[in-house]
C-alpha cells in the first residue's frame, strides 16, 4: 500500500490529467478549479478536476441554551453566494444576544432507509409485517453486527396492494448514517425477511425512507435530526436590533409563514427560509446540501408575549453529521472545529453531531428573524438592493 | 475609488484579520478556510474568513438534443462530497450515449415574487385585483424601469379574508433574478398599486412566490425555468451498461418512485433523487443551493416502448443563473465556461441560462437512470459499500 | 311513449319487485326503504329499491348580503344525522345577526374535466399543446354545440413524459355540469384533438380534473363555485352568543386551523369542519355529496379587530346545482325552493347556482364560528354529551 | 317521562308547526319534505322539518371473502342521485363474480381526537409529552370511565413553538366513536393533564385528529377502520364483462390514478373515484357523510398477472359505525340488516363495524374496476349521456 503522501500526489496527478485532457479537447481553462489547496485523496469525488471555493463567512457570538451546547456562545462558520444572507443571519444573533440566547433543543431520531417488497397480495403482506414485528430483536442484532453504532430503532410497514414498504429507522452515532443504513438494510432484507417470507426485494430504496425529498412521512415522524430553538424577544430586541415591533412581525408571521403557505400548498414549509441556513451550514460544515431538499421543511411560530415576542422555529427533518462524508475534508473540518466538534475525538457517540444540530436551531431562528423583521419593516429590497447588487443595468 | 487589485487585497486582509480574531478567541486553526486562491473582492458574502472547497469531478460526454445545446456533446462538472455520486452519474451518461443521446428541452417560466397585502375584506380584495388586471401595462412599464432586462410577464391574484397575495411572475434573462424581482415588487406595490388601491403591503413576499420552500404553486405554475429531458433506452444500453432489463427497471420506477412516493405524502416528489443531481450541478455553476429545496421537485417516468424504456424527467421549478451570484466567482465561472457558457458575452438575453437548464436536465436524467438501475439491480448497497466508504468501525 | 304516471307506476312497481326478491332471498325486511313517497321515477339511480330519509333541520333567518342574495334573510334546511350540527348553525346564525349579517360573494369558476393523451414524447406533446392553444375558439364552438349552455373558458395543459393533461374549464349555467363536462370533452378529444395531433387519448378523466378528491390544482385553480363569506363580530355577538371572547376565539383559530392543520399535513383544509356544513347542505338540495369530497378545503381567517373579531371562510372549490341531479327530486326541490330558487324559471342562466353558493357561504360561516366558538369556550364535548347522545352504556 | 309513541308525536308536531311557519312566512310548500314516513323522534337533528328522500339502488351478489365476511356473498344499497353509478358498481360486482370474489380485509385503527395544549415553551412542552407518556395506563383507565367500550390505544404526541398536540386514538367498539372520543379527551385533559402539567387546553380539537379533512396524518397514521380489497381479474372478466383488456386497463390506471394524481397534486387521492362509493354506502348506511372529506381518500393497485390483472384498493381512513349517529334510523337500519348486521344484537364488540368495513372494501373495489374499464373502453361518456341524462336542452 502506498504512503499516505503518495496516494495525495496521485489524486492530484490524476485530476490534473483529466483537467489538461478537458482544457485540450473543450479549448477552456481551468486554472481556478485547479488551484485547489485542499488534499484531493480524502475527497468523496470520482472523475476529480479540482475544486469549487465557495466563500465562507462567519455569524456570532450567538448564545444558546441546550443539552449539548451549554451556555455557550459560539461563532457559527456559514458558506454562500447570496449577499446579504450572513450580515441578516449576524443581526439575528444581535437580536438572540440582546435577549439573553436562544434555547434550542435536538433529538436523535435516526436515518432511514425504506426497502419496497413485493408479495402475492393483502394475505401474503400480512404474513410479512407480522414476520417483522415478530422477530425485530433479530432485525436489530443483525443491523448491529455490519456496525455497532448502528442501532436500528424502529421498523414501520406500510402495505399497499402488493407492495410492502418497510421504514427502518437506525440511529448511527455521528455518522448521517445514510450509507451504512443502506448496508444495513440490504443485509436486513437479503439475508433475514425475503428467505423467511419469500417476499421479494423490489428496490432497497422504495421512496419511503423519504431521502432527499420533502414527503409527509417525514414532516410526521421525522428523520435524522428533529431540532427546536425559542427565545422570548424583548422590546429593545424588537426596536433596536431588528428595527420593527411586537405588531408588525406578529402580522408578517400570519399572513406570510402561516396563512401564505397554506395558500400556496407548501407542505411542510411554514417557514421563511429555513433552506438559506441550512444550506449555508450545511455547505460549510461539509454536510450533503441535496439533504437541503428535506431539511428545509419545518415550522415557525411568532406570538406576542407581554410587550414582546416569543419565536421559535422547528425542524422535524435534519440530517446531520461530524464524522465521514464531506466532514473529513479539511476546510470543512476546520469550520466543525470553530464550532467546537472534535470529529476524531467525540465520545460518547452520537454527541457531535447533537451539538451541531442544537448550533443549527439556533442558527436557524437567527436568520428567520431577521427576515421576517425585514420584511416586517420593508428593509427588503433595500438590503438586496445594497449587498446583493443586482448585476443587470438600469435605464433609470 | 480605489483600484481593483486594491480592493482585492483589502478584501483578503479584512478576511485574514477575522481569522486572526476568531483563532485567538477560539484557541482553533483555520488554516485551511484561509488558504483559498479566490480572490475574496466578488463574493457576495459578508464577515469574509476565507473559502470552503468542495471537490468537483467531471461526467460526460453526455450527447444532448434541445433548442439551446444542439446536438453537442458536453462534459459536466458536479461539486459534491457524496462518494458514488459522480460515477454513477457518469454511468447514466454513458448510458445515454449508447441510446443516441438525450432530448432536452427548458423553458423561461421566470422568476416569481409575490407580496402580501391587507385590505378591508372581500370587497377592497376584489377592488385590488381588479386594479391590478386592469393596470397590467402600467406595472409591465414600471418594472421595466427598474431593468430594461426584467419583464412583467404574469400577475396572479389570489384573496382570502383580508389578505390579498400578488404573484409577480418576472422573466430576467440570464439572472436569476430573485433580487431584481424583489426591488421591482417594491416599486410595483409601493408606488403603484399601494397608493392607488390604498391597500397596505404587509411583506415584500407572502410565501406564495414560493422561495426556497416545495409548493403546490410552483409545482403547477412553474418558476425559473421548466426542463425535460427525455431518452429511448435500447436493450444494449439496458443490459451492457446499466446491468438491468427492462421489466426490472419498470417495476423500481412503479414501486418507489409513484407508489411509494404516493404513500410518503410526497409533494411534487416522483422522482429517486434529482436533489443530488441538482445540488451537485448548482453548487459547481455557482447557483443558489439553497434553491435545492424547490428544484428537488419534479416527475420521473419510465414506461416500456418496444423491447426497449422510455425515460423522462421534469423539473417544474429550477431557477437558474449564468450571471450575477456566485457565477461571478472564477472557480464557478470556469464551471460555467466548460459547459460552453461565456457569462460575459451572452447575446441574445437568457439564452445562456437557458442552455444551462438544458444541460441540467439532461444531467438528472443521467442520474436519475443510473440509480433507479442501481436498484433495479441490486448493486446500490455494493455501490455505496466501495465508494461511499462506511467511516464507522465494525465488528463483522 | 307511456304517460308520466303509468312510467312512475312501473318504477314503483320495479321497485317493490326488487325488494321482494331481496326480502324472500335474504331473509330481511325493507318496509322503510319502500315506504317513499317521492316518485322514483325521477331518480337518477338503477337497480332502485325504495329510498332513505335523512332529517331535515332549518336555522336562520342568516341576513346575507350578496350579489345574488342581496340584503336578504333566508332559512336553510340541512340533511344531517350529526346531532348537535344543526343546533350548532343555528348559534351561528344569531351570531351573524346579531352582527349584521355576513357579506358572501361567489364566483362561477366552472367544472373541470381533463382527459389524458399519450404521445411519443416531448416533441409530440408540445406540437399538442400548441394546436390547443391555437384552435381554442374552434374547440369553444365545437362545445358549444353540444349545449348552448355549455362554455369552454379555459384549457390548461400539462405536459409530463409522454402523457398531456388538457384540463377544459366550462361554465355551465344552472347545472353543476360534469356530465355535460363528460360528453363535450369526448367530442373535443375524439373529433377534433386526435384527429389533428395524432396523440391518443388513454381516458377522458385523467384525474387532473380532479373530480371527487382533494387535490392543489383545484385549491389553487378553484372549480364549480368559489365562495367568499365575512362578517365582523362584535363584542355582544361574541360574549351573548357565542359565549367566548376575541382572545379565546383568535387562540382556537391560530392554534387549530392554522398551526394544527400544519402540523397534521393537510392539504387545503385550514378549517374547523366545512364539509359538515357542505354535505348537510349538498344533501339537503339535491347536490352530488361525493363532492364533499373536494368542497371541504378552504381556509378561514378570524383576526382581532378594534374590540371585534373579523372573521372569514373561502371555499375554493364547491360544485353545485340548481338543475338536473339530485335537484330533480321532490324533497330536494322544496329545498331549492325554500332558499328562494325557483329550479324551471331561472333566467339568466347560472344566478341559481350562485345564489345557492352564496347561501352555502354564510352557512359555512356560521357553522364554522359556532363550532371555533365552542371549542374556546369548552363547550364542544357538553354540547357533543347532550346532543350527540353517545349510544354506548357507560359504567360511570 | 312520556311514552315513546308520545315522544314521535311531539316530535313530528314540532316539525310540522315549524314547517307551517315557514310555509307561511316564506310562501312556499314543504308537502315531501313533510311527507316523510320515518320517525322523527330518533332523528339526531335539531329544528326538525321533515326529511329529504334519496333513492336507494342495490348491487349484489357480490362475493367476498374476509375475515369478518367469510366466502358470503352479500347485496349492498347505495343511496345516491348519480345516475350510472350503481349500475357501474353492479357491472363491477359481475366482474368480481366472474373473477371468484374480491378478497377483503379491515383493521380498526380507531377514532381520534387530539387537544392542542399551550405551554411556556420546549422544555414545559417536553414535561407535558414526558407526563403523557409515563401516564398512559391512567390515561386509559380514566377513558374506560367514560365508557367500557372506549380503548385508549395510543397517544401521538407532537410539540411546535409552545403548542402540544395530544392525537389520542380510541377504539370504540361499533360506534363510529367521534362523541365518545370527544368527552373522554375532555375528562383526560381537563382532569388529569392540565393539573398535572401546568399546559391550559386551548381547543379539545387541534386538527391534528384529524376529522373531516384530508390530511397526512391520517392518510399515515390510519382513522376509523383501514380496509383492503383485491381480486385477479381474469381474461372473461376484462373482456366479456369490463369490456376491457389488460392492457388498455393498466394503462388509464398508470396515466390517471398513478401520474395524473402526482400531477394534479392530489393528497393521497390516487384513486379514480372512492369517493362515490363511500359516499353512497354512507348515505344507505347511516354514516356521517361530511366524513366522506377522509375517506375519499386512498390507493389503488393494478397490475399485469399473467394475461390478467391483479387489482387492490387500500382506504386507511373510513370512519363507520353500526350502533349510533344514522344507524339508529329506520330506513338505515334496514340498509344495515339487509347487509347482515343486527345493531342491537352484535357481540362481540366491534364485529359489526369491522364487517360493514369489509364490505365497503368490495364494493369500493367494484366501483373503481367499473369506471377505471369505462375509461379504458372509452364508454364513459356514453353512460353518463344515457343514464346520466344531462339536463340542458341543446341545439344540435
Amino acid at each position: 500500500m502506498p504512503s499516505a503522501s503518495a496516494r495525495a500526489e496521485a489524486a492530484d496527478a490524476a485530476a490534473r490529467r483529466r483537467r489538461e485532457d478537458l482544457e485540450n479537447t473543450r479549448g477552456t481553462r481551468l486554472t481556478a478549479i485547479g488551484r485547489h489547496t485542499m488534499t484531493l485523496e480524502r475527497a468523496r469525488c470520482e472523475n476529480l478536476i479540482g475544486t469549487v471555493q465557495v466563500p465562507v463567512g462567519v455569524v456570532g457570538p450567538l448564545p444558546l441554551h441546550g443539552q449539548y451546547v451549554r451556555d455557550e456562545e459560539v461563532f457559527v462558520p456559514l458558506a454562500t453566494t447570496e449577499g446579504a444572507l450572513v450580515a441578516s443571519v449576524a443581526r439575528g444573533c444581535r437580536a438572540l444576544r440582546e435577549s439573553g440566547g436562544a434555547t434550542v433543543a435536538a433529538e436523535d431520531i435516526g436515518i432511514t432507509r425504506a426497502p419496497v417488497l413485493v408479495t402475492s397480495g393483502i394475505e401474503q403482506s400480512r404474513r410479512v409485517i407480522s414476520w417483522v414485528e415478530d422477530h425485530e430483536s433479530d432485525l436489530r442484532s443483525a443491523a448491529r453486527k455490519v456496525s455497532d453504532r448502528l442501532d436500528l430503532v424502529e421498523v414501520r410497514s406500510q402495505p399497499v396492494g402488493r407492495s410492502v414498504y418497510l421504514r427502518f429507522r437506525f440511529t448511527t452515532g455521528d455518522a448521517m448514517g445514510m450509507n451504512l443504513a443502506t448496508v444495513a438494510s440490504e443485509q436486513l432484507v437479503h439475508k433475514l425477511i425475503e428467505p423467511a417470507t419469500g417476499a421479494r426485494c423490489v428496490a432497497l430504496s422504495g421512496n419511503y425512507c423519504t431521502d432527499k425529498k420533502p414527503s409527509a412521512v417525514n414532516l410526521l415522524e421525522g428523520r435524522g435530526k428533529r431540532v427546536f430553538a425559542e427565545v422570548e424577544l424583548g422590546e429593545t430586541a424588537l426596536s433596536e436590533v431588528l428595527k420593527t415591533d411586537a405588531d408588525q412581525l406578529c402580522e408578517v408571521q400570519y399572513r406570510k409563514n402561516l396563512l401564505g403557505s397554506a395558500m400556496a400548498g407548501a407542505q411542510g414549509g411554514f417557514n421563511a427560509h429555513y433552506a438559506n441556513m441550512t444550506a449555508a451550514f450545511f455547505l460549510a460544515t461539509g454536510q450533503d446540501v441535496a439533504q437541503v431538499a428535506e431539511a428545509c421543511q419545518g415550522v415557525t411560530c411568532l406570538e406576542h408575549r407581554g410587550s414582546g415576542v416569543y419565536a421559535s422555529v422547528y425542524l422535524p427533518d435534519v440530517p446531520l453529521a461530524t464524522a465521514g462524508g464531506g466532514t473529513v475534508l479539511d476546510t470543512q473540518r476546520e469550520a466543525l472545529t470553530l464550532l467546537g466538534i472534535v470529529p476524531d475525538a467525540a465520545p460518547p457517540a452520537g454527541e457531535g453531531a447533537l451539538r451541531l444540530a442544537e448550533i443549527l436551531a439556533g442558527v436557524v431562528l437567527a436568520g428567520e428573524l431577521s427576515l421576517l423583521a425585514a420584511l416586517a419593516s420593508g428593509a427588503l429590497a433595500a438590503a438586496h438592493e445594497r449587498l446583493g447588487r443586482p448585476v443587470l443595468p438600469t435605464r433609470r
